[in-house]
């Protein structure tokens, strides 16, 4: 086997200790070793292959996920994994599956929503697999309105059970993954009636499949959804349809750590609060963020190394021709890519942080910054999705013609990302909600209600609605302070703004569906400056290694100014900066790109992705693309033969002109 | 079978005349009744169904598109059909095939580089199909750069033959459409080298493969490169890799019409004029650009529909929900599309006008026009194929979690659409060569060389550049002249701006790569505003129907006013106008969101896509969407059997902890 490294000219480039970056990315010393070892483990494991994924049908595709699963599952026994290093494997083996949602959904919800008992009855169960569940919220006719959800559940005082019924054929469970085909448990949402009454949308442990024959149980109807988008994809995943025909459960299976049904059938609240639930929210998209930046960086890193390789005009009579990334075209859309992976990967750590805050101050009944953690972590999980959806699909374009072939791993990676902007929470949805949120923050800044954490800001609001940018010459948009004072300028402008005209309207509600379109944007603003920030905070830790803070530092001031100039319209029509000053920003993004230049493949060798991770001929760590882009072609199916399949019957009688007696 | 309409209260309210509208769309009362006529023609016939594409394998994918183009030109031949209706044909098909390149880029290549004689001993084979032919330019090492193609034409004067040659692995052809499987033939592009010179490229009609058996010829490798983007989507399409091993052809395959190589081996030019290729070029992107409107449209169509029978929140206590057509942050993201799709089917109208006139002042010696029209060409190509790119996908995200889903034809839709941006020439390398043509035009103003056509708003460079905005308020900005003032405004000031910058630059062509990510800015500013104006040069047609012109003038304006917000950075970096005047304009544009909120469902019927065209449960003309995505989900052969494939050995051994013994 060759081992060239055809890119070793561009890691010789690199100015900066790509060891201590690699640290820096993965967040600790601990956690680049336990990576590595897993990454490695599953990359020399031959079940755990995947580059056939994308030629397999759907019944194959689904059994070999299934087939991994089991494997995974057995290492994780045999070499006794912590749960770190077992969630980790699951990300290495890199394939959506039904393991998925139990681990990160049914086990999460009984942990939030069940009191100790059903805790002790059911977690064993969950931790050991000897139930595999899922998560059973949206329905055919309802997803981002959670409270329109129409399954029911009845209490039956005769029985002590409930009567889990699915009364309308909108009201059919659908999209739960690891529904259609595995689960043998669910935590069903349905609204919760007793005596007639409706108490809105509870959580129930419902079993669906029989332990011993895996057949639905009476009364209920399962099956898969359907083909989605891509090829391997998310099709690895049995999103499934669900419908209960009066099917009953006893009566503790309803999750009662918030309410209760009691014996006679009385609805009552336990003392503990209902702000606990958004506790698993926080949780739960905190590591969505985390993804983000794992799809990102990924994407990025396929472009980067395949933009050094490929090399297209530019050359001195049949010389070699250009590096494309050496393109400033090429360098203004890849390298805010580069910048956002990173952005968000620090952001991601600053959430992990927040989740154990609030968690601490729910356990100490201290909720006054809860709706702020929830605002953020929603604006967040939606500007990062979003942002990542859109930069993966942007890296497979700057590869060319190669990114459109599934063998570049590009494709795959986006159908495989982008549901992440529509599941928990749908992205518009969500910025709705942290509009909601800017909104009363900004009413009540006279009413000595302080805004909090990343809402902070708003105490300088008087400051920020009348400061002009101190920029005079390019090298000012370097200085964090100038960088912060205009987006914080940006986004209270915005808000205020969005806050003065709803005032105009007689009904408050009315004036929020009238503005909206503009109220996301103050939003937006809103969640980029958060971003902003955080990335900036990191930079005043300690981050030692020759050259990486710097590298970082160019890193943080190319998002920033890459936002500036997408977003030109606000700061310009807020005041907050003038053209002259945005015309400076903009000459300093383009000398940044030039820092960053030779940098870039080192910046991405840091995410130490191994090539079975990655899955990517043109992002493979050596370079060698050319040879091995050629050598996959022929594996596919339809290369089994030379002549292919249906010539005889279609081809042929066209050329001799025999068609019109073909049957065909 | 049931036959409600659930969108008959939405097309009741209408207020324009939807048969008038379609005629408008479609471009004449003729190319109506022969759409619907073979679009009927094509969904009724079993032979044409495609709704099982995605679960369907590579090779039996394939099979059945060679099934369909054989049945299609049985029918073609069966019912002696038009070649505009053979077209549509083919276009209602719906399924990329070799034919497609067969007759959009072999037959046009031999048409227009072929000498008379040529075309004489070719296109009659062609025609009837009794050879196949491909468009092998590109290669694994070169595309966007065609001069670097390193496929090799020596000439031998001793046999009177071209030796055909791969002399690299990165100089093997690598992408023709047609080419992996089917192809008899190919114009082949390579390097053209008679006694050691090299002439750079030229065409060549290569025979590849046995008109007996199929087999490729002596010294020539053809296979398929593999799997792309998404799951039937463009895999119907054998893009294909072919190597030569000095294969030769006879000299009178060299595409003779403008240069030619005599018996004595002798390169000599014709007096055909070199510029005729420009033609081509025009004629296939004003195709692509008429695609765009066609996909776009298709999509809008689906997310217009179901944002109509899609309801969510806002219910008053168990009442219905709101639709979702009815939030403004739907119809912020939405109508800016729908307004897309008419304004590129108008721009691609006026291509097709330009295409004629181009080829009469070609047919006259006039190549006056003809640098204005290949830059105009290049960057309406660029700038609709990415707007509706990305179109697609903001449609299927309209569509919520159901939009994942391949029964909602926009995963497809979108997989199959998305290389558009790169193929006929990469987006950014297409807008880079309108941006020098941009400053070309620029370093011209002083010389008395007029700028023409669509830059013929250079001539008024002065006032443009120094002229400020009449609006006043809101209304003002439905006013043609002031969008129009305001569009050329921000593209001349931003072109000036760029050519100044340059002027800085002691190497010009350094410049030029340094402010390249500028310059294509610039070129996006010119196409729009190209599209902008054909809009309204449209409008001031006569456009008969009741209430037809004033939806089309609502959709214009829609158009340039998201385009205003979009850009905003742009119009006030460049002072056109001020934020004052651009709230102004967001208000408009929410104030033209409400008239054309009652009138979306029927602009999308206009558009007079059949069900089976559309493939698309969401998308439905009877907004039936629910059940029927409820009955199409048992389709999937995941369904086949309640306990999937697997379960015994995987997921059995899991739930009963016999894992550890298991063989995996
Ligand atoms: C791959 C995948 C996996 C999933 N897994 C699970 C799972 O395991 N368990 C589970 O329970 N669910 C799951 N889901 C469902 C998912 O949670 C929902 O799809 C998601 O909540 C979005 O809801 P929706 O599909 O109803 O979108 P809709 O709400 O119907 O959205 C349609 C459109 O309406 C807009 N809209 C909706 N409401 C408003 C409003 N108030 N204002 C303005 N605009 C609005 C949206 O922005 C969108 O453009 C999954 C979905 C996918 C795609
Ligand atoms: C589905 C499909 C069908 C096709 N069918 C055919 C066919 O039938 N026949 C055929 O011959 N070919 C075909 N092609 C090939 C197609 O024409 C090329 O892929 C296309 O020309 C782009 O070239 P590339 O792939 O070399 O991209 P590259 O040029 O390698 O582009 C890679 C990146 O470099 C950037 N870049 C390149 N040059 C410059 C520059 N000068 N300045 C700044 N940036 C630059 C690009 O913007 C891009 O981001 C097909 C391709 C596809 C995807
Ligand atoms: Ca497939």
């Amino acid at each position: 086997m060759e081992s060239v490294d055809h890119l070793a000219d561009e890691r010789g480039k690199a100015s900066f200790d790509v060891d201590e970056m690699k640290v820096v990315w993965a967040g600790s010393r601990h956690v680049l070793e336990l990576s590595e070892r897993i990454a490695r483990l599953v990359a020399s494991d031959p079940a755990f292959q995947k580059d056939n994924r994308t030629t397999l049908g759907r019944k194959e595709l689904f059994k070999n996920t299934l087939r991994k699963a089991a494997h995974a599952w057995k290492r994780i026994i045999e070499l006794r994994l912590t749960e770190e290093e077992a969630s980790k494997l699951r990300f290495y083996v890199d394939e959506p599956a039904f393991t998925d949602l139990h681990w990160g959904m049914f086990v999460p919800a009984i942990k939030g929503q069940g009191t100790e008992e059903q805790q002790q009855k059911w977690l064993p169960l969950a931790y050991k697999m000897q139930i595999i569940g899922c998560y059973a919220q949206t329905e055919l006719g309802h997803g981002s309105n959670v409270q329109g959800l129409e399954t029911t559940a009845t209490f039956d005082p005769q029985t002590d059970e409930f009567i889990i019924n699915s009364p309308t054929l909108t009201s059919s469970k659908w999209w739960p993954g690891g529904l259609g085909k595995v689960s043998t448990h669910a935590v069903v949402y349905a609204r919760l009636i007793t005596d007639g009454q409706d108490h809105g949308v509870h959580g129930f442990i419902v079993q669906l499949r029989s332990l011993d024959d895996h057949l639905p149980l009476e009364g209920i109807t399962i099956g898969d959804i359907g083909t989605k988008f891509g090829n391997g994809a998310y099709n690895t995943m049995d999103n499934g349809v669900l419908r209960f025909d009066n099917v009953r459960i006893p009566r503790n299976q309803m999750l009662m750590r918030v309410s209760q049904v009691t014996r006679e059938g009385k609805y009552v609240h336990s003392n503990v609060p209902r702000q606990l639930v958004y506790g698993t929210m926080v949780y739960v998209r905190q590591t969505i963020v985390a993804d983000a930046s794992c799809a990102l960086s990924r994407a990025v890193c396929i472009a980067t190394r395949y933009s050094a390789v490929r090399r297209q005009f530019g050359s001195q009579k049949g010389g070699v021709e250009t590096q494309v990334i050496d393109y400033k075209t090429q360098q203004n859309r890849l390298f805010p890519l580069l910048a956002s992976a990173y952005a968000f990967r620090f952001v991601g750590e600053w959430l992990k942080w927040l989740y154990t805050d609030v968690t601490e101050r729910l356990q100490a009944n201290d909720f006054s910054t809860l709706p702020e953690a929830h605002a953020c972590t929603a604006g967040l999980k939606s500007l990062t999705t979003s942002a990542t959806a859109d930069g993966i699909e942007e890296c497979r374009k700057l590869c060319g013609g190669h990114g459109y072939l599934c063998s570049s791993g590009l494709p795959e990676l986006f159908a495989v990302y982008v549901p992440a902007c529509t599941y928990e929470g749908d992205n518009v949805v969500l910025l709705l909600q942290v509009a909601r949120f800017l909104m009363k923050t900004v009413s009540q800044l006279g009413s000595g209600k302080k805004p909090v954490g990343t809402t902070a800001y708003f105490l300088q609001v008087e400051h920020l609605m009348q400061c002009s940018s101190s920029a005079r010459k390019a090298e000012d948009w370097l200085k964090p302070s100038v960088i912060l004072e205009a987006f914080e300028a940006r986004a209270v402008r915005m808000s205020v703004a969005c806050a003065q005209r709803l005032g105009k309207f007689a009904n408050l509600e009315e004036g929020f569906l009238e503005l909206s379109a503009d109220l996301i944007e103050a939003a937006v603003a809103h969640c980029q400056l958060i971003v902003v920030s955080k990335f900036i905070e990191k930079l005043k830790q300690n981050i030692p290694g020759k050259g990486v803070k710097d590298q970082l530092e160019n890193l943080c001031n190319i998002y920033a100014l890459f936002l500036l100039h997408k977003h030109l319209g606000d700061f310009l029509s807020t005041g907050v900066i003038s053209s002259k000053q945005a015309s400076l920003a903009n000459d300093q993004l383009r000398s940044l790109y030039s820092q960053v230049r030779p940098n870039a493949v080192a910046l991405v060798d840091a995410f130490n992705y191994t090539d079975h991770f990655l899955g990517s001929i043109l992002g493979r760590y050596d370079g060698n693309v050319y040879p091995k882009l050629y050598e996959e072609a022929w594996k596919d199916p339809l290369n089994d033969s030379v002549v292919p399949d249906g010539y005889h019957e279609y081809v042929r009688p066209m050329l001799k002109q025999q068609l019109r007696n073909a049957r065909l």
